[in-house]
């Protein structure tokens, strides 16, 4: 660093005084002639004086920063990805900022604009609507990875490169019935998100998918939204023939279990409960949660060599016309496919994988 | 933003190409003639283009984005902190950046020197070490808000302007042990965090203080770490005549529950319950825990306020020198004072508060 030409080195070069060259580079407090301000501007090209990252940042047309925009940072879930993404980028000397859209379209927009102003090198978006509103970022020029975004749905062709995180719900959602059904329940039941969300929509399709493989009946489908109340809410709801539930969210499940104990019922025994995207939190819930798990940290490890531009075993879903990644990697199009394994006992040779995490809510004995 | 200056405009005043305007601004791909380079840089200078917010922190020495650096991201309350403040900054159209020291001192010095070069106009810090190693922003320039820094510590005098949040995790510790108390429990233990931390110190003092004054005797001090697990391990240590415990923290009081159930006692019937630094997640835990809550809204409000200079209500505990502030607001030293009142019915009158929130776990009947 302490090579780095100085403001010394400017107005040494520019015949003016180093404050002078503070004036023209923060435009203030005092005035400066337009002759003198050419000799500064010239000086500073010629020393190539840059005098921080954003300089820097300037001057390359990227910067350090990426970006991750959420819907809750208070979701454990998300805040769980925040982490892990911020700790894999941390290694690669990057630095994440995080937005929190709170749920708000209009928000997502503004936050979105904030990421482009920035020139953050590449954003990781988790996204309100589905499918998203990718004209938001039509004239963003860097990576943008993008979670929570259903299988068919557009990636864009736009002047940067789309990288599609591919989370099969569908199969998650089948893999967490699969168990209720291996239990020997009779009357399954199933609390989603709002109906109108495409991942809410898989969800169903393979709780759905699951039951009819089994040969039962579809139980009450129950349509909350994806926070601790509407899980709370839909433990009021369900019918006493109900003796196992499929929440679609961890938080949904926390409140569950809370609306089930308010309401006079115990888990497993009245009502056995699996839930999906599971965190830390699962193990120490009365009783403890049996939920489906994403892979985070090798999620979050995939994301970031994705927006490095350090790209390992992608699926070129898409075609080759250049769009002027700066990264020299694969273009528009590209999808990282992470695919759940039928049980936890495949995690190794598939690589990334879904894991169904055993607690006590299921009516397993094991923790 | 339409009339914003673009790349076209440079092209014009320059009499070159758009694409070497850009080449220049990039440095790259194609090399351009020193010529061209001084006309382009010019033209750039005389149009007042910017190519984005990064232009303008350049010019301006600050930028639009603050940061807030936390120990743990993923633990409900600081996730909750950084919504709340992420929430008052973008209402005041600034962006937040969040980093995550990972609980790890050397990590929180790199994240430090990071947001340095992104040159944040203002930060907040939620520190590992206390007291803080305030030395690592000795020549930050901008605004410092220091969380988490108990009452008494230097607060610093350096050439930016420091602001302490002062949380009085004494009286919040002699809160919740007094509601434990006045239910007549007879042998109050105490789950601390680690002992070498001063937060936890003042926790301690504060459960004493409450015994003291109620002339009881202290039960068993359990020092843990602040997560879960620590909670859960503690849970199995309490003894058998213990009939009441105040939990430091609300992560570990969830692993405290926990473990409670599964060394098969129940709160709040054998054991009671109450914790400290509540979020929405206490209502839903089975019991629902009783715990104090600070007022992450007000104070994510003070703090943005403070941050970009518009300070309210502020006590004086510096020194009047001129710290270079862009602000003209109050210099370093002095402090935002968060004061618990004595019960929930205080809130109004103080303003900023501290509330005791009831729920099961302390043996009260209302939620």
């Amino acid at each position: 660093m302490g090579k780095r030409p100085t403001r010394d080195d400017v107005a040494r070069e520019a015949g003016t005084s180093t404050a002078v060259v503070s004036y023209v580079i923060n435009e203030g407090p005092r005035p400066v002639s337009e002759e003198t301000k050419q000799k500064v501007l010239a000086a500073i090209h010629k020393t190539g004086y840059m005098p921080n990252g954003i300089a820097k940042s300037l001057a390359n047309g990227s910067s350090d920063t990426y970006a991750l925009l959420v819907t809750d940072m208070a979701n454990p879930f998300l805040a769980q990805m925040a982490q892990a993404l911020e700790h894999e980028l941390f290694s690669r000397n990057k630095t994440l900022l995080v937005g929190d859209s709170n749920d708000d379209p209009a928000r997502q927009l503004e936050l979105l604009e904030a990421f482009q102003r920035q020139q953050v090198s590449g954003l990781v978006w988790y996204g309100v609507d589905q499918p998203l509103p990718l004209n938001a970022i039509d004239s963003y020029p860097g990576t943008v990875v993008l979670i929570n975004q259903p299988a068919g749905s557009p990636a864009g062709q736009q002047a940067g490169r789309r990288i599609r995180v591919e989370v099969n719900e569908y199969a998650e959602a089948q893999m967490a019935t699969e168990h209720l059904i291996s239990h020997g329940y009779q009357h399954l039941a199933m609390i989603s998100g709002p109906k109108e969300r495409l991942n809410s929509r898989e969800r169903i399709r393979g709780w759905k998918a699951a039951l009819r493989q089994a040969d039962m009946e579809a139980g009450a489908l129950i349509s909350a939204p994806y926070t601790r109340q509407g899980g709370y809410d839909a433990a009021l709801q369900i019918g006493e023939e109900t003796d196992a539930v499929f929440v679609s969210n961890e938080l949904q499940a926390m409140g569950f279990l809370a609306g089930l104990a308010a309401s006079g019922r115990r888990a497993p025994d009245d009502v056995a409960v699996v839930a999906m995207n599971r965190t830390p939190a699962a193990s120490y819930l009365v009783p403890s949660l049996t939920a489906v798990q994403l892979p985070h940290a090798q999620m979050a490890k995939r994301i970031a060599e994705v927006l490095i531009g350090n790209i390992v075993d992608v699926e070129d879903g898409g075609n080759t016309v250049d769009t002027g990644s700066r990264h020299g990697a694969k273009p528009a199009g590209a999808g990282v496919r992470l695919e759940p394994g039928k049980n936890s006992d495949d995690l190794e040779c598939i690589g990334v994988n879904h894991t169904l995490v055993i607690g006590h809510s299921c009516g397993c004995t094991g923790r």
